[in-house]
């Protein structure tokens, strides 16, 4: 797991043994099981979370028990609450695990330091950021513009190994359609 | 226009005079009138711009003509097409002044050298985007989740001047509904 963290951080930035031996050190690995919960609705949220195995889902349920999905999260993204983590407010949405999964955890109060500490791990999370801002920014584009069929082709190019990974009932709750309309077009 | 800017980065960061001086000699002031265009589909985008006065939009026009609103930017916000500014490509979207309006001007090539030199300004545009990244997220959850009713009222609170500065028409685009529909809605 540790490997793969590095390969992922040296994409953007150089850092010697030494430092990445140090950044390294601060994450702490978990493990889920199939349907464990990461995060729910009212918790307090400390940490972010780098997938090395297995994919987890960040979703929102709604007063009617209706699912929406903001993100599914595999191996190499990092997932969490975000506005919760920032901001130091409770969790709004949920993180569950749609497989086994092994995670790198790293505390809010561990980045920040790192990021002080080092000039050029504050350099990769700003430009992590900057990415998850653009793909949110063409997301929700995406879902005010484009027809069903076009949100699932490019949610399929996004994440092509998801069709086989993750039961259709939850791409559905991505793409904020039912079940049956999801059928119909990949049926099509 | 130095002040504004001043007591924006100094919320987040410290810097001294001159490293703000040296900082704020590397936007360049520009002035556009009401319609203005700034950036359009297929420009390529060197710069983003922090709003001193007035408010732009920044919106997307599909094939049907109809058109659907990303983000207003008003005094002391930050706005470009991010994805075609970050990723070296052409603008999918456009950008236009709803009012006369002043703005400055930072490239994209002085904001990597001035995160290179000062780790805190690097510090600065890791927090804005940050901040970007979660109202990003939280718009997209709302806009599949929400009724019309609720966004508007969401926006209202983003936005407390909207409501007086910017037409109807352009404020039922940024919901994403007909201008009827936001017309009954605040009539009700």
């Amino acid at each position: 797991m540790k490997q793969l963290l590095k390969d992922h951080i040296t994409k953007t930035v150089s850092l010697t043994d030494e430092e990445f031996d140090y950044f390294f050190s601060h994450f702490k690995p978990q493990s889920f099981k199939k349907g464990q919960t990461i995060i729910s609705v009212g918790d307090k949220v400390d940490c972010e979370y780098f997938v090395i195995s297995g994919c987890v889902k960040a979703f929102y349920i709604n007063d009617d028990i209706k699912m929406y999905i903001l993100q599914f999260a595999m191996p190499t993204w990092w997932t969490s609450d975000y506005a919760a983590l920032y901001n130091q407010t409770k969790a709004t949405i949920n993180i569950d695990c749609i497989s086994d999964v092994e995670l790198l955890c790293l505390s809010n109060a561990d980045r920040e330091k790192l990021c002080a500490e080092f000039h050029q791990i504050e350099h990769f999370f700003r430009w992590r950021t900057n990415k998850g801002y653009v793909a949110s920014q063409k997301r929700l584009l995406s879902f005010m513009n484009n027809n069903v069929k076009t949100r699932y082709e490019e949610l399929l190019a996004l994440y092509p190994q998801l069709y086989n990974l993750v039961p259709k009932h939850l791409i559905a709750a991505y793409l904020g359609v039912s079940r049956e309309t999801l059928s119909r077009l990949y049926n099509s």
